[in-house]
């Protein structure tokens, strides 16, 4: 890729056309190439094409926003703005403060932190200043902060976007910009404690957004580990071992296996012992089980991860959200940073799940298995350590909510059903029913703006009365406010009822009363 | 800078030491370099160093945050709250809805926008896909999301973070990161109608956020070329003379002049002229006399902008705001896509000035006439057609409340003022006051949880009474539920007033419901 990138910034700075034409022969010639990057190539060259314009010569702007990216109208806003506020409100009934960081960081700041999804990173234009890279998520800039400001103690939400150079698919609600919803706890605490109740978190903010079933997989990556050592995966292939078992949620046992034995060389029968552990799915009860297993018994490890889910399901219990929690041993996760627990919740509705099928069905027939997650996390103990000088631990945990897929749900359950959505708040509209009271219209909108009334006046001098009711049906507003020469003459203003077509003379003194009341009703 | 830029990211990338030392002696002999650049690539070869380690080879983080980036920690998050919370009331009170865009756009979408100014955006590493920008204000995606939606009509507010690469000066507010909250109305109205709603709201906001007296300037591009005509500059010249005169707020008329006549080689006799024009400030009064000006009333341009202002001041009267608002010559702005009115906000108490001049006392010890600007904005009729495949305008009109100095100053009062500010909402802890109660404190906190109510518990098997007082004293939390074995047996809890110290037991099941009409006082 670097060398296409190159070629590109060198046409763009100047050496076009011929070139470019030799470019595209060149590329069938180059061994390793993906049809992704050959898609990214192809819209490069049509990008620069129609910047350099046909044969007229003429300055042609691709009016898009960037690759994987969207912009949010009013009433996708109005969504969010619901969405982020169920959150929030979670966060802060439990405690959490807030903080935020920049967009971007050093660019070694993020190094060494994601495994093979360091490839993903944005990084920004070496400028002649520092090497700089747009955040891949919102917990390496908490650690880093942790470690800056020496904090060995928080509870912390952050919300806000991150960036991941990743194959969009944005019908299934993955894009390159988007927004984590996260929530951490950072500190010395009794095994557990925090564990539980990043899950409570995660179990109160599905429930009451109203996504319908949802399921939170449980899993300890001590166990993982220990699963691996005594099935007999080499120490060195742990990690990799680890990535394809992640892919479990999207491809059947049968690929995976096939993937450990013949890409990664595992051998089949450490492949098969993998297989009949990754299968299994309880409670506490499984927790127990395996800490009698023969082979597992035998693992300090992975007898640390059993006990702590025991332990965990005990709180869930206390907690009362046992009812979606699953200890489920194929769940993996890729980020490199977790140590302890981990967890990832995805919902289960088949009016979801068909959704996703209708979005994926460009691809081939398979049935939906799994509909994606919308939240995960996860214990890392050892990240703020990586950034202190003296290697200072603070142990942590927290999970992040992915809401992009949640905000598509809402999206369309909102279009599915007849409920308006309202993009402003506006109680009331001042209108006049005859020319020439543009002065008057901005006086009374002034005297209810004082007063902290949400109201609006057409920006026309001598608005039709028709059309500001019809803004009035168009925008939701509840109340009209018409001034004419009779009202003005009588010192009151007729209030109109938008919904009930009533109106009525209110004396100038008490309009402003008469609206809060009105409108607090509504 | 390109060569620089280019060899760091060589050195990185594998050639590093003597290289580098090489380098810094060929930096001796560059021409036209700044002490910035020197800075930067300073700053960028001690970076290097700290990677690569001392003599021990040991790898070493550079903690801190990108140059001109910065933290916000709770307490800061609080203050940016409710700040943020008055302006987006204010823009709601005015019927506004919101969108969002990706905070990185086309590179193209943002060329040719922002003059001189181009050279500070921030650009994304060519990594094989678009050439991208980071946004350096949200005027120019609004604008692009018109032309690109067919929008014709909106009143939108938009909040978020735009990126510059400018020099920082963070103790007087100036960042690289930084957020713009920017209030626009789109649509062909009748004119200075949305232009003076424009001025009413940052009267509105400024007012409310109780920062001291303000002074909203207004002028007019089109009064400013017709000046610039009557007083005999070149067509050619005009935007560059504009620039320097926007400089008046911070350089005196003598070096302004100096600068127009030594480096942009205009005549004496013209630069005196425009100096005439722009010490003079007014009202409509000034509109009046300048539309009667032997010079000024030759041009129609200058008679088209004064005419607006006569108007825009009418509808400020209508408004109630023409107490702070100045109509000054002097009032260029930079940005090149305005086309007609142009407005600015500037702090004039001298509590702020105090604080500016502390803050720029590492320069020379000059007087502070300006303290610099919170908002501004103006009419950029032009801006939508340059995106619109057939040109098509749609005149807007609207204001950007920069925030960071606000921030800044509101910082300040609250470290002045005795007031505690809260970073968490948390009405009650469920503590504990013997041994062995975990169970029973998660029990009563999930009750809460579930109920609504805001509650925590300490992350802790047995944590100590007096820890858990304490804890809510640090974070002002105003209620604690103790639980005691006698209190179990009873069947009650003993609420604790933290403020008061006093007790009493309430019995389960009147716990929620006292909580709630004990904070809901507070």
């Amino acid at each position: 890729m670097d060398m296409l990138g190159m070629f590109c910034t060198r046409a763009c700075s100047g050496l076009m056309g011929c070139r470019a034409a030799t470019r595209v022969r060149l590329l069938h010639s180059l061994p390793g190439i993906t049809v992704e990057q050959i898609d990214e190539e192809v819209a490069k060259l049509l990008q620069l094409k129609a910047k350099i314009g046909g044969d007229d010569g003429k300055h042609q702007f691709v009016l898009k926003t960037a690759k994987g990216t969207r912009d949010f109208n009013p009433k996708q806003m109005a969504i969010r703005e619901k969405v982020f506020n169920t959150i929030i409100n979670c966060f802060k009934r439990h405690g959490a403060e807030t903080i935020d960081t920049p967009v971007f960081e050093l660019k070694e700041t993020l190094m060494g932190k994601y495994g093979e999804d360091s490839k993903l990173i944005y990084d920004l234009k070496d400028q002649g200043g520092e090497l700089l890279s747009l955040r891949y998520d919102l917990t390496v800039p908490f650690a880093r902060y942790l470690a800056m400001n020496k904090i060995t103690n928080i509870k912390r939400y952050h919300i806000a976007k991150v960036y991941r150079r990743d194959n969009p698919a944005m019908t299934r609600g993955r894009y390159r910009e988007f927004y984590q919803c996260d929530f951490d706890i950072a500190g010395q605490y009794d095994a557990m404690i925090p564990d539980a109740e990043c899950l409570k978190i995660v179990h109160e903010i599905l429930s009451q957004l109203d996504l319908g079933d949802f399921l939170i997989k449980v899993n300890d990556r001590r166990i993982l580990d220990g699963m691996f050592a005594v099935c007999g995966v080499p120490d060195d292939k742990f990690r990799t071992i680890c990535s394809t078992v992640d892919k479990l949620d999207k491809m059947a046992w049968e690929d995976v296996k096939k993937e450990m034995v013949n890409e990664k060389g595992l051998s089949e029968e450490a492949a098969d012992q993998i297989g009949d552990y990754v299968s299994m799915q309880g409670g506490k009860d499984l927790a127990e089980r395996l800490l009698q297993d023969q082979k597992m018994s035998q693992n300090k490890l992975a007898c640390a991860g059993l006990s702590d889910i025991k332990l965990l399901f005990s709180y869930l219990q206390l907690f009362q959200v046992t009812d979606k929690v699953v200890f489920d041993l194929s769940l993996a996760r890729g980020l490199d940073y977790y140590t302890g627990i981990i967890y990832e919740a995805v919902l289960t509705q088949a009016g979801v799940a068909a959704v996703t099928t209708e979005a994926q069905s460009g691809a081939s027939g398979e049935e939906c298995v799994s509909v994606g997650s919308v939240a995960g996390g996860g214990r890392y103990d050892g990240l703020v350590g990586m950034f202190d000088p003296k290697g200072r631990k603070v142990p942590c945990v927290g999970v992040s909510i992915g809401i992009e897929r949640i905000f598509s749900i809402m999206e369309q359950k909102a279009e599915a059903s007849a409920e308006r959505i309202r993009t402003t708040e506006i109680q009331v509209l001042v209108a006049s029913a005859q020319k020439n009271l543009l002065e008057e219209r901005l006086k009374l909108v002034t005297e209810l703006w004082n007063a902290g009334v949400k109201a609006e006046v057409m920006h026309k001098k001598n608005p039709k009365l028709l059309s500001q009711l019809q803004h009035c049906e168009e925008s939701g507003i509840p109340l009209v406010a018409i001034l004419g020469e009779q009202e003005l003459k009588d010192g009151v203003v007729k209030l109109r009822v938008v919904a009930t077509r009533e109106e009525m003379d209110i004396s100038r003194a008490d309009l402003i009363s008469e609206i809060r009341r009105r409108t607090s009703e509504v």
